[in-house]
């Protein structure tokens, strides 16, 4: 453990985080009561930043894990290494969170495998303990330590879902896109763009929202906007723009990419397309 | 053997448990003779904290082990580690608790995989022995040994069910939620509010618990209650409460999630939905 | 080799066990010409006892291991660890018994990955040989050396079966369950209750018996019997014990536990029903 | 290569043979010319017995590997260990075979994965070379050596199979069970019986197999006539002789066993059925 | 770190390569913001060449990763090796690239495992960082740092595609096949053979681009049809060498060859076809 | 790199082969721009031999490597092996080539598994390197290096078939058996017979090729020719050799037997058949 750099886990700066209801207090409250949050909604609408924000508000130590259907439970808790004097435990992202008293936050939770998941029951409950089955130790939770994971009810297939028994040892909070004035004034501050671009922006990505579940697996997300808006500041032209930071990364069926080039003429009509290489 | 601290596994506080017949008394004969005891009922009911009340009460130290999928046989018997003197065995928790005569919890046992189940054999018949294979060890079983398993039989799939050789190597105890006055009394400790404001929560959660199998894999566990009951103590507004700890958690479906909606404002009217972020 | 206490493979005290027909002179006409044995019957109805017995009166050491599908060649015939003074050859149990000339019984053999099956197969013809391939040795199995398999062919699926040709090196002899009064003599003496409760435990396990194969898996074990009549030693009423140990372990079907408990009160018809928990 | 001792593979007695055609020669033959064989034919018929007699006759080291699906490329080859001064090579019984210039005799080789069977190949054509990648060395075949391989056609199914490019690398020959009198002769001399009981034991024998893919995977083999005569000369009843050696092993199926029990009664009509336990 | 020879990844010349639109400056943009971005398209239609085109003249480090089903996070991020000294941390090809500035280029990511691809999260959002969870270290992306991936759409089965959390993450440019003019420039060039040839072998090129989806998983590269040029360039018939590199490689289906054929022999009316050996 | 002999991949002495077209000029053509080759054509038709022969011509070490699809992208490139002064990397047989110029025959290429062939990719193109990621190396090959990889089409399922990103990367060139005349004094010489009996055996396997695709995967190769003349030549009479070295190798089917046996039957009338062992 002493070989860990604890303060690098620390958020030094503000994040940019827009509030758009009781969101803070309510993860505050669950703080408060050490309870573990999960955060539901799209890819990209927010739920990660606002982690961030959380932990750099509560000032307590942030440590995340990307979740992936390889990783194992021993990614999470630690593992043995080989040293000149005999093995030598590595405490896992998990493990070191339980011991410092961080937020471990779980990205995407249901991509892990079910020993990933099962791993931080003892964590959840009313035990607060970690066990290291390896290393024969039982770690107590640091009062501050808490759970936080996230999930993506949307583009969960029916096969793969948290077990019930996972999932009742969460709070649960519901996240979606901001709303338009929000989203706007997120992307022009994030892109440095003028606001009027901004909201145009917004409005192509409405349009791609509408058509999830009919031929669109998501939505655009806000922050496919940030990059539309980053090209045009470097003076790409906005049609090429958006179809290389909103259009390409969507979609590859023809008909499709045809209704979101429309969209895209309908609030940028200026100048003709030259983006498609070849 | 020598380096494992036994002490830590003693339960020094008496849980809170509230009984519900003759539950204690059936425990306590099993446990005399030994017998391997089956606990069998839904997610959060109370079967992990009856282990424990149970362990208090028999002075016993309790080793619990949440099974998974990924789970092998030297998870719970041992491996040997590699140490400056060349190889080490290292007790896993089955063995530890065979030895210093735990009573050693197997939690969810049917998410494990085969070799798990099968190494619990020789543990649990008239031999009482764990074979250490890999060591040539046979260990005999501290005669205040005993092994408890747990798992819910309606959220279990046809695929994936106990052996019968395994069964039947195991007395068995049906759980189920407590009554309306004593879930709403355990929510009102817990949770630490008026035990109006409990029984609200419980009837919130019994609504739920009859649409189980009608579009619910589970109802609200007494666990998802004494949430709600905290964020409430903490001040925030009841319907948002329930919303984050009782209804989010349960379902992704729109429809089921009006549903439950519904229920939460049938027992508190109160105020207006803001518990949805943006 | 020289680290294996085998004096620990030796059965000490007289197994109980009530013979039910010629098994015990066919056996030893069997072990006489070292014929490999395979036991066929259901679960708990006496296969293992029966090794046991047969090992302590011949006097012969008895090396059991549960097989199962995780289990590895290496787990049956050894492998090298890592030693201070480089790798060790480690045997495994298959290796130690054919060395020292014991019973090695492989429980529930069709459990077991082909490998581990295979791996039996020169040691059960005309050559009595295990090949220790990763070692480059070639063990001549001791003189006193006999393989004995377990399995359970009402229960084995057809997709999980022995190879015919690992089949045909095996003698094989038929287990059932024993008469009416012989089971309920076992029950008695083991559960140390009178032998008319005995019997009405036994008439109970035959109604389920008959239910095999419409709604049961299997029927109930002697082993079940054994542990009902042992809870009500332990002054449990006997349709509670009859719950816990005869018809929870059987069954999570609220029809067939019904039909079992019906059973139960036609044996048993004193008292009421208090031993569901909640 | 030093630390094997090679002489444990010659076969110091001549093995019972009796030939049934001119297999000896034609075997000698391609021995000559080193030609790779494979030997075809159902289980127990005596295709190993024919390789450890012709190993003996041309007093060559016969190496037997008992091929299975978990079985890989190094097990054949061989692997690095680790040693106090290092790595160190170990070679697997392929490679020994191929330095001593032994016949290796792979058993049932289609059940082993295909990068086993690959290894083989440039064994088995004009290279007569094995190269050991890991080691970066490239082994010449000993001008003496030959690779031999059996498989049972009739049991494996169309997906396990071996590869064209594999096949053509070996000349086969087919065996099958011998005659009436030739089988006879073979059983009376291994289990020590009279003629007349052994050519008996042959017909039950030739029932069994004219029902081969008539609810029988495999007829009875020469193996389990000789294990019945056996338990004849140990003086147990030869209907519970047969019962245990010739219909157990056989079948799992009532009608079948029935069927076999027929033909066992038909040619041994003595005494009553006391070979059920229980 | 140190062990690497960092300007071993610099592109020393100018590699060859033919503008088709704004592409360079989209690019150059992109990387100016350190987007992210995706490069879609057939195979072989130039997208490593013009990564490492705008590598060259980005003068930046390239490292291009050929991605695959087998490969592992820890084939990208690093793992611990062992050493005299204990074990030693030995970054990936992402942590180098990371480390030290480079444009890290994932070809063909889709074929990747998803570890694989959710390790680069991280590193794609407004974090910039790799942790390095085995080793416990938090690696902050050198500015100059760039993830490129490619992908291949219309070879893509549904079963195999990007997660929409990942694809998200990117800004995209899609590729095609040159126009006439263009690529038999790029042939001749390559080739070195006269512009009238390199359009001939074009026109056949693109008549089996057509045949996409009608028999062909894809047409004929650019790649191939310099491998067509080179040939010639050596003497070989055009007719041998258009059926040795843009038939032969294409299919294994007769008709589909022979139409195949039939397009060659259109613009290479020539001489009779001697390439086909035996 | 320095204890790999690379003189033991020269091939010492002139292979026997005979041409059937221009596959010698166009072979050497595409060596001379370095263009990897991948051959085609049924199971022992000459492929290997063919390069064998090229590499003796054109004076290259030849380094061949069987596939299959249980090696991994390591048994190609190399790894860390453990030595006493900690790991040492062992280069694999693809970087040993790549390193000395040699010719590298990568033999039935589809039955590798992806990460297999990916691994060629960067060797194969304008590129010309090999990333030896987990050593941090960037292997430029040898001038004279050059891929050839052999597959057979019509044994190829549909699921297991080179990626296009693959396929186009390789000129091609089909073999096929060679003509009556040729083959049968392939087969004369390499057996040591009279042109007539090889002349025979050759219109033999013709009948069993037009067979192909209807109950044979395949036809007679030209190396099972080989082993039924060498079999002629031991003395064996002609229809036992066939028996034993055309018929049985291909089927196990009675009819298809049959159908073969008539095939020799017509071209060696001669004597009665006693190949059959029992």
């Amino acid at each position: 453990m002493s070989d860990i750099d604890t303060s690098q886990f620390l958020i030094k700066t503000e994040p940019y985080y827009r509030p758009v209801g009781d969101e803070i207090d309510q993860y505050a409250a669950a703080y408060d009561v050490r309870m573990p949050v999960m955060l539901k909604g799209p890819t990209g609408c927010g739920k990660s930043r606002f982690v961030e924000y959380m932990a750099w508000k509560l000032q307590r130590p942030l440590i995340t894990v990307a979740c992936n259907e390889d990783m194992t439970a021993s990614d999470l808790i630690g593992r043995f290494l080989l040293d000149i004097n005999g093995t030598k435990w590595q405490d896992g992202p998990l493990t070191v969170a339980a011991r410092i008293g961080a937020i471990c936050y779980l990205d995407e939770v249901v991509e892990a495998r079910q020993d990933t998941t099962v791993v931080i029951h003892p964590l959840t409950d009313h035990r607060r303990q970690l066990p290291l089955e390896k290393k024969g130790e039982l770690v107590d939770a640091h009062p501050d330590f808490q759970v936080v994971i996230s999930y993506n009810p949307g583009y969960q297939s029916m096969m793969k879902d948290l077990k019930q028994s996972t999932k009742q040892r969460f709070g649960a909070m519901s996240f979606d896109y901001p709303s338009t004035g929000t989203e706007a004034e997120i992307v022009a501050h994030e892109a440095g763009i003028d606001l009027k671009t901004a909201e145009r922006l917004v409005q192509v990505a409405q349009r791609s929202r509408n058509l999830k579940g009919h031929g669109l697996d998501e939505g655009m997300s806000t922050r496919l906007l940030v990059y539309a808006g980053q090209l045009i500041a470097k003076n790409i032209a906005p049609q090429a723009a958006c179809q290389m930071a909103l259009v390409e990364p969507l979609t590859d069926d023809g008909d499709m990419r045809d209704t979101l080039q429309a969209a895209v003429t309908t609030f940028f009509p200026e100048v003709s397309d030259s983006s498609k290489v070849a």
